[in-house]
């Protein structure tokens, strides 16, 4: 009987634990997906077989090949962030195939402490999808107001990548159509793009003004804290 | 002028990431601190300068080398999970200090992912402090009916290790006083122990029932389920 490792990337090149490179090293067959991210540059010395969108979701080819051998799955983030991952866990375990998961560096946990931000004082976390036609929920902004006095974390639309500058248009235009005075001009945002990463950059302001600042390439994440604590305010004061 | 580096040990031995670790090697000085945690293996090849919590608390020792050398601070779980490190890296950056932080695994993010739930459903996240004399706060077990239906993770006091038989029984003799029916006897309870080790633990159960199974030795950590998504129920089902 096989095995199935689900190992995390964590979120930047080189956020890998040495546990998960360990197992990736031990394990038979060696699979990674990149489709909601960036291709992470990794150097097992063996090969990677990428696996798409839609291998991912059928998850066929990995079942089966951890119903022979050992298999590790790579996966940026923590493992088990996306429903895809869990279907595919719950697959497996109802098959009769040993799982485990390596926890990865998450962007849920990274973002509050990279702004210097209490995990403790955020309530939901949200994401901002792409208006479609017939679909342009505005729950997340009520979320927003709903956590209050808790911070929130707003994830962005990764398919395709959406801007922290479309992502806070898109919760003003929100507010222009709501008014309920939880994005306002004045409301502050904090932004951190390329959590992780070397050219890391992070601003917090005012929405109207923040909107319009060149924060470089995806991937972007905002916060729109809620009450701070003396030191929160201190911390988000050296980005502003 | 030298540097400051927080660098996250993750949430068990294994779990420094490969940035962490080329970072701790490059600085001309690493310290560590387990005051809250397990002791961590750790092979650098190098020295590692243990600090003790008192240490840490005034941050002078730490802030005086970084203010002439490149410093790696190693810290168990993500290193700004804590406010002592936030303090400490404000410290730094008034004094003009460069800092940095590697991100960590958390046990914010890690037991949401063990458990097959989804992190976008927890609520605001509790601690359960052991109970002293004139202090005795009900505002975490509030806090989980306040949750409703987002899932709530419940952390144990550090100091001592608080078990999550004695986290649930805290949890019970409250709901015996305030009988608001947030912590009954059927109410559906996740435990996972020793989160990312080879031994981790976890459990589900009714409160009641699961408050006297042997989890084995800490760290624990309590999970209060919401309302649950058919898949995040198949999968707690495996851990009943």
């Amino acid at each position: 009987m096989g095995e199935l490792v689900f190992i995390g990337l964590g979120i930047d090149d080189g956020y890998i634990t040495l546990k998960g490179l360990e197992e990736a090293k031990r394990c038979d067959r060696v699979f990674a997906e990149f489709y909601t991210s960036k291709v992470f540059n990794l150097d097992l010395g063996r090969e990677i077989e990428i696996l798409d969108r839609k291998e991912i979701e059928e998850g066929n080819r990995i079942i089966e090949a951890a119903s022979r051998e050992s298999v590790a799955l790579l996966v940026p983030g923590d493992p088990m962030a996306a429903t895809t991952h869990l279907q595919m866990r719950l697959e497996a375990m109802k098959r009769g195939i040993k799982v485990r998961v390596i926890c990865g560096v998450s962007i849920f946990s990274a973002v509050p402490s990279l702004l210097g931000l209490e995990n403790y004082k955020f309530g939901k976390t949200v994401s901002i999808p792409w208006p479609r036609e017939n679909f342009s929920p505005k729950s997340y902004y009520y979320a927003i107001g709903a956590n209050y006095p808790l911070h929130t974390l707003v994830l962005l639309d990764t398919e395709p990548p959406m801007s922290a500058n479309e992502g806070i248009r898109i919760l003003r235009d929100i507010e222009k159509e709501e008014k309920k005075g939880i994005i306002t001009e004045e409301t502050l945002v904090c932004v951190v793009a390329r959590a992780g990463s070397d050219d890391c950059f992070i601003k917090c302001g005012k929405a109207e003004g923040i909107k319009s600042t060149d924060f470089g390439p995806t991937p972007h994440a905002i916060v729109v804290p809620g009450e701070l604590h003396f030191m929160e305010e201190e911390s988000l004061n050296f980005f502003s």
